[in-house]
């Protein structure tokens, strides 16, 4: 399987391309909207991949042309670029694909993060209505600490939660995402029920911030 | 200490009166809006503990004075009866009381359980707008399946999350929390903070719904 992280420069798609490519021997693509930045952080993880012995190809696209190649596309940009995202890349898409929304709305004060919820109803169901009919959106990986992600010797042993309309798209990420080593994926249903898992983000980030030892905090459901 | 849960017949005051009641030496008190039913309950909890040896008395009273008799009071109720019934109560609080919340405002679709923001940002703000000035309000509790909590066998090894304004008042909430076994209490900031910490129960609710064996699901943050 090819997968490709729109936006994969950034932190939260640096972590996926790494564990990806690190746990699986799935196709890692990074997008851009600048491919020599793409191209040039590409290397920059097959880099890191080869100090720890994994000898991955992992190559850099302008972000149409690595959703164009892509079975999965995760669109791992800011909440307010990922319309625009999708509608760049709508044209490469096909009923086949499936697109991954792992951002989240916020909003700071001087006492912690606060959920930002689109008008939409979320972020998930913002991409929802940016992609072509028919192309199923997945939200997930929102909850996951992008530092303890992407530092390869770091446990996770951690839970992500993944919502969307569309059974078989969301059985597609679940598998991909528990080839990661220590990440298990919970359904938390339709895309309805997406403000919901967004808003943990910003509690993780609060709870990082007013107790000790909670950096890159995670979640277990049990 | 005496620990007045208010609204204590039903479950989740069920929970917290027989998890103090039987890993501390606090004194627990029931209200109800009908005192006779609060004595029925509380004689209904001191039984459930007799069988299990622990020779406990649990009073019940009308909520007002439960209250004035505490020194923390849980205001047990659903979301839309907190502000009656702090405002019910209010004469009776004094500024060394503590007001603790576990409500959470939700609506219901096929999809799943919705959080439900109130207008005041959160039932923990609520609750404090119908406090008497000087009296604390804290936030915990929201994230407790009633079910696991009652049920005395039942291990809980989970975290609760801890909100409000007042350092004190929740130095006092974590520390009655924490002495319920297999119980974490965690800070998640002021009450600015409280709509994440609430957003949790749906959420739960949710897993458990769409997740075989998440009955009574619970959260630790690690």
């Amino acid at each position: 399987m090819r997968i490709a992280l729109l936006g994969g420069t950034g932190d939260i798609g640096q972590g996926l391309a790494l564990r990806w490519a690190y746990d699986t021997s799935h196709e890692v693509l990074i997008g851009s909207r600048d491919p020599e930045k793409a191209r040039n952080k590409a290397e920059e993880y097959e880099t890191e991949l080869d100090s720890r012995g994994v000898n991955a190809e992992i190559k850099g696209f302008e972000n149409a042309m690595a959703a164009d190649r892509a079975d999965v596309a995760v669109v791992a940009v800011p909440p307010y670029h990922v319309s625009d995202t999708v509608e760049a890349v709508a044209d490469r898409l096909d009923d086949d694909d499936v697109l991954v929304t792992p951002a989240v709305g916020m909003k700071s004060d001087e006492e912690g993060l606060h959920y930002h919820r689109p008008g939409a109803g979320s972020v998930t169901a913002v991409a929802a209505s940016a992609a072509p009919d028919g192309v199923p959106v997945v939200g997930a990986f929102h909850n996951l600490a992008a530092g303890r992600l992407a530092d390869l010797d770091a446990d996770l042993d951690v839970d992500t939660l993944v919502v969307g309309d569309d059974g078989d798209a969301k059985e597609t990420v679940t598998t991909l995402a528990e080839r990661i080593e220590g990440l298990r994926a919970l359904d938390a249903g339709p895309t309805a029920n997406a403000a919901e898992v967004e808003s943990l983000t910003p509690l993780l980030i609060n709870l990082a911030r007013y107790n000790d030892g909670m950096h890159d905090v995670g979640i277990t459901f049990h």
